[in-house]
């Protein structure tokens, strides 16, 4: 893969400059985590008085941050101080925007950003721009403010919902706060239980569920919503395949397994509420395994047919091109297609009238392939080290290693009972999830080295 | 796909020879289900006085007998007299023969048997065999007499290891069952508690894992095995990638999850037992759980971790053209090189100095992403019916839809207690685990209906 900036002829490269995308991500995801676990250990005033975190746990804050995760063993309301909490808010959002404009770049790279072929083709030479000098100063730039804006909008709503319930100054920092954790689908709380003090707080949850939905869709989709809204005089803008294979499947994975939720849920974690608190709660439960992680039910209560859809919910995951983990909607939606061209036997396959190349379905399964590999031994790990945990079952455990893996947050209740072996697993499990698949996605996109001409020769296996 | 059987030109093709393969296994199966149950239910001196069996208890032992599965809801031992025993035992074969003959028709016309294209290329004509022309009778004649040569051959052995222990006549039943139902994979057992008996007889425990092996290694790779002992002088004869990938994963899967179970099982299921006896238990439990599913410990009570670890045993199972389930040795090894060759940047998957067609590799992952719905859909289904059972935990449940789908017959004792509904979903597990696969494989094969000289515009979307 080609190097992230263009160097002037004549002059030399860098370290710096010869790094390829993926490398940058790894590397500056670790000194992101690293200089956030100095900070919450040595940083003054970050702690309450009389709490002392290990490096382990601040290790593990630092990575659950910057990876937009959610999972805690010490608890954000009353561990940390105001100063604590902005400076994981810093984490949060500097990992948020950090992996936003990451995938961008590298999509834009792969010549997969719609809006810009979408202008080529407006301009006349849609083989120059896509591939070839992409201005990454400006694109962070777009993307910072678009960021900024969908979380200012969501920080005045949520201030002025709370504002009855914690005063003219109290709901500022709550609504700052959550709205950016909200966006960022980090799932971080300056409440000990999380959300759950708002489960009959209709209003609140629909601006969470809007925030959470909003953030996961990605930059990509909204920059072409935008270009759709702003040129819908002229009907000359159509939405690319992407952005419609984003917002069909995020439709259909918010509204399906709503009412199969409340159905498995009825008399467990949805007890004691009215039809109306049941369906929004339900709704809430939907939007927020994939993959922001805010909780208004205790889902260690769940009962275990409604975890498990819970736990495939959390490894699909958000759109390519935002800040939400998992294997991502594309990847399914892509999956899905390829399953339904070959049961009708399309030697391509294709939807909507438009065909995938073969790369794009193959980076799918990737995908899809090593996400089941490594959660599969997250699973096996957690296992092993959490035996003699006093948190009993198997799914626990399972439920843990999935929400770590695809960055959701969510827990049965095990995170703050795992042992330090079982932490270093999901400090790494969280740290593979997000830099893994896009890193994955960049090296499934290297040119061939062995070339198409020369190849071995053929011979059938037996399969089935 | 091409009918099984050619019909002279000119003539009417009938009914039955209209059937593909895919239609004409499904078919058969689902008559010998039919069969066995109404046998088990209406056949005189099929029970013991006083046992009854229900219609969902007779249709669900003759699911397991015939798709070779091994769960039992009613024990073989007390329930059945002799002749109700040999009524499974005719079910056992004729579904493990019938399986057999099927996949290797299929095999055999998708050209991959790799004993007929070496002779074929010792004749000069390599497009003449494999496509054209099966002689379908001789091969099933070959197939049944390779099962009854080993079977014989395993039954002579377990008898005389048995005679000391049931005497001259009572060991002759026990020792024809156990080897009918060792190497067909089915794991049915004349014993109460299966294997258990045996845990602390090392030859009994050897013999049967060899059959349990050769079974699962399947037809075609024998075939090739005894080709290549019947040329060794000439030397003329190298073995075909397809056996080479079934034989090497097979070794692997075999001695590489032994010192990891005898780790995990140290003090659980392998507990009170010597060192030696602990090695030759650890190997036998990794032999059936790929696919037979004998047992000489209980796994119910095993610990978390091992049960995960054979959960992921259980889903390989044995090699393409044998009696055994799961998605497969190949698929496994497909997967593997695939995912090698895409990380090294070969635009062409190979392997040992061949490649490996698109075709190939798609139907593996076809395979694997099938096998995986179809198991979570289970895994989501017993887990509602079976809410209310005493057998508590989520992991039973995950098991025993594993083990029904991949035809195992393992069980964490969750079999027994299975709700009506419960049953339905595994018989219906074990039956699509049965005939999935190889309709799946022929399917994949269909002629693509799209032509390949038309497809729509191609267009990108963004993944991971
Ligand atoms: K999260
Ligand atoms: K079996």
């Amino acid at each position: 893969m080609r190097p992230l900036w263009d160097v002037p002829i004549g002059q030399r490269p860098s370290w710096w400059q010869r790094r390829t995308p993926p490398q940058m991500l790894a590397g500056s995801f670790i000194l992101l985590i690293a200089l956030g676990t100095v900070g919450l250990k040595w940083l003054p005033g970050i702690c309450h008085e009389g709490v002392r975190l290990s490096w382990l746990e601040a290790c593990f804050t630092a990575t659950s941050a910057v990876c937009t995760t959610g999972l805690v063993v010490v608890d954000t309301a009353t561990a940390f101080t105001p100063l604590g909490q902005a400076w994981l808010l810093l984490l949060i959002q500097s990992g948020g925007i950090g992996i936003l404009t990451f995938t961008t770049l590298v999509i834009t790279a792969l010549g997969g950003r719609p809006s810009l072929r979408q202008e080529a083709s407006a301009v006349g030479n849609p083989l120059e721009i896509g591939y070839h000098r992409i201005d990454a100063r400006q694109l962070t730039r777009h993307i910072v403010l678009f960021t900024l804006t969908f979380e200012g909008i969501g920080a005045i709503l949520l201030y002025l919902l709370w504002v009855p319930r914690f005063g003219w100054e109290g709901a500022a920092w709550p609504a700052l706060f959550h709205a950016i954790s909200a966006f960022c689908n980090a799932g971080f709380s300056t409440f000990s239980d999380n959300l759950v003090p708002f489960r009959q707080d209709v209003p609140t949850l629909l601006v969470v569920c809007a925030l959470v939905i909003s953030g996961g869709l990605g930059f990509l989709t909204w920059e072409e919503l935008y270009l759709y809204w702003r040129r819908r005089a002229t009907h000359r803008f159509t939405l690319s395949l992407h952005s419609r294979l984003v917002l069909t499947t995020t439709a259909m994975l918010l509204l399906l397994p709503t009412p199969v939720l409340i159905w498995l849920e009825w008399d467990t974690t949805l007890k004691d509420m009215s039809w109306l608190d049941k369906c929004i709660n339900a709704f809430f439960i939907c939007v927020n395994t994939r993959t922001c992680g805010f909780n208004t039910v205790d889902h260690g209560q769940g009962s275990d047919a409604a975890n498990f859809l819970l736990i495939l919910l959390m490894s699909v995951g958000g759109s390519p091109g935002s800040m939400a983990g998992g294997m991502k909607t594309t990847t399914l939606a892509l999956l899905m297609v390829l399953a339904w061209s070959r049961f009708r036997g399309w030697e391509v396959a294709s939807v909507w009238g438009r065909s995938l190349r073969k790369q794009t379905t193959d980076r799918a399964i990737g995908l899809f392939v090593i996400g089941f590999i490594a959660v599969t031994c997250g699973i096996l790990l957690l296992s092993i080290t959490e035996a003699r945990g006093s948190n009993g079952g198997f799914l626990p455990r399972m439920f843990e290693a999935v929400s770590a893996f695809n960055l959701v947050g969510l827990s049965m209740g095990l995170t703050p009972q795992l042992s330090s072996a079982g932490r270093c697993i999901v400090i790494g499990l969280m740290y593979l999830g997000r830099v893994g698949p896009l890193a994955l996605a960049a090296a499934l996109a290297v040119q061939a080295r062995l070339p198409g001409k020369f190849r071995y020769a053929y011979e059938e296996v037996a399969v089935g």
